[in-house]
């Protein structure tokens, strides 16, 4: 199995992963567990609001990308997790039907100067509708093992 | 109802609001659909892993204090959401039967130039475990309505 380590990054787009259509039923069903506010939940209310429209929380987005990022390569990765995020910008509203396409670039990579056994991978995680709207953006860093950690010599 | 507008704000800080218990049930619920790393599905899996056990996803930790947020205050405010998360830290892992508290500070506020009927609220907030340790830090801006702007004269 192809897993990844630290060293199998570098800097640059790394690729895209999707689509994944976001649906109505569970729109509602995030907001009404972690984020009850009209706009998430009810199409009429939503109407009313900033938004326009039934749109999905910006933390069910969060959710929604953590996944992609897991079936893309997290799972079958070395990685030991986050500790960050430096940075969420919800552009435009993610709508029932939208189709989700999730592009990563690394943007910076260094090896923990207190832990040798592992690395920082500073990402710029872009997910955009079917439009290539982007419509979030975040950046944050992933902690990965480094291989030579697991096969010490 | 005493609706709050963003007059009714001012730097500072503005109150705590909790406890609210974690399960288990739900860490590995939210896990399941968002974030299946094993440190969030799994206690056994978990323990071989940094967090040394079962914990829930910094995304569900996101999730719960924006609901807290909701049963606070957000719900009875003229809000109009949000557009960015500044920083997010997770500082300590929540457990299955931490009690988490919120603390809001409210660091500046501002009113829109472009749009005078709103403002931004700038807040750190802090989400604690029942031994007072900080489980994780956001800073972000809430965007609410001027009272102004609902009572023109």
């Amino acid at each position: 199995m192809p897993k990844l380590y630290f060293e199998d990054f570098k800097p640059g787009v790394l690729g895209e992963f999707g689509p994944r259509e976001v649906t109505r039923e569970e729109i509602i069903a995030f907001a009404k567990e972690y984020d009850p506010q009209p706009m998430h939940l009810d199409e009429e209310a939503a109407r009313q609001t900033m938004l326009g429209g039934l749109s999905a929380s910006g933390w069910h987005t969060c959710g929604l990308m953590m996944r992609m990022l897991c079936d893309w390569f997290i799972l079958d990765s070395a990685s030991m997790g986050a500790n960050a995020v430096d940075e969420v910008k919800w552009l435009r509203p993610v709508r029932p039907g939208d189709k989700l396409t999730l592009r990563t670039t690394v943007l910076d990579m260094r090896a923990s100067r207190s832990r040798p056994e592992m690395g920082f991978i500073s990402c710029l995680f872009e997910l955009m509708n079917a439009s290539r709207e982007t419509v979030m953006e975040m950046r944050s860093s992933l902690i990965m093992s480094r291989r030579a950690a697991q096969n010490p010599s």
